[in-house]
């Protein structure tokens, strides 16, 4: 069925846009001529997929956020809680490339004027806090104050993030994992 | 002398208007033309004080992170060395308004494309790093890996002011002091 094949390409193609708009410009930058112009299409192209530039944004952010939890599943799976709590964070930081980070940070930064996006982020930060929470729960020794060990793991993926985007040169890999260790280890211990 | 004082409020309103341009939609809205919509001026009046976007852009941001300097110096002055890294943390998490954290992520989200930024957000990161690798050497015990301790300062500090914008409500001053004290306090020991 070469047709259903050709759609779903096409959309691909139209939400690539978003996603490569969104991470150079911010969100404010979406809107269906632009991301028309920037997948090649015509407008009347993007809009027989998507009835409206909100659910343009929403299938987008959908399929970029499970695409992402996959990873984060796939990197934590079968592992003792210390050693998830770990891993999560790595592959948050580590798993996904320059694109998606600006792509997300393009998402927090709108949320406080843009429902679509805030709706969306709040999903994937309840899915992520119920992962994390029940890693903590599952810890050898769970700290006293798991409100805020939550809190840290949150401060230091996000700072993690932010941090590389910062420097002239992005952070080696080791860089990043020793300031990683640095990090967590006492928090876990 | 009304004159010059004149001058001077002009500038700043037409200062104010870039920063709340680039705090609201990024650097990529930043241009002469909206820069007088917003300040409600016309362009004839912005070019009269700066020649070009760039250097109105440079003077702006200037402007603001000699005003984040003086916050941070103040914060830390007369401080021993492991209390003068918690107030500086807390100062550039604590002491600035959203909008201010929204118009520095706008610059470092625009370095990559934006020489005006890059060399500005490095300008900014040479004079933060000098001053936290003087405190990190005057600690009783500095740490065997100061670079280390370097990095891991800027992410907790770059994380508490991201995960501060992803929350639905605005964590209160007590959960941010709680989370910096979880995780300063093992590097600071």
């Amino acid at each position: 069925m070469p047709r259903a094949v050709d759609v779903q390409d096409r959309l691909r193609l139209v939400q690539d846009a978003v996603v490569a708009i969104a991470a150079r410009d911010g969100f404010g930058a979406v809107t269906v001529r632009r991301v028309a112009a920037e997948a090649g299409a015509s407008t009347s192209v993007v809009t027989h997929y998507v009835a409206s530039r909100d659910e343009l944004v929403r299938s987008t952010i959908v399929r970029e956020v499970s695409g992402r939890q996959d990873l984060l599943q796939a990197a934590t799976a079968d592992k003792a809680a210390d050693a998830a709590l770990r891993a999560l964070v790595r592959s948050a930081v580590l798993g996904t490339d320059q694109q998606s980070h600006r792509f997300w940070l393009a998402i927090v930064l709108g949320s406080p004027t843009d429902l679509v996006l805030r709706m969306e982020l709040q999903r994937f930060n309840n899915w992520w806090d119920d992962l994390v929470q029940r890693f903590i729960s599952a810890l050898d020794r769970p700290p006293q104050d798991r409100a805020t060990l939550l809190d840290a793991v949150a401060v230091i993926t996000d700072g993690m993030i932010i941090s590389r985007f910062e420097q002239d040169q992005e952070w080696s890999l080791h860089r990043c994992e020793r300031t990683l260790d640095v990090m967590l280890e006492p928090l876990l211990r």
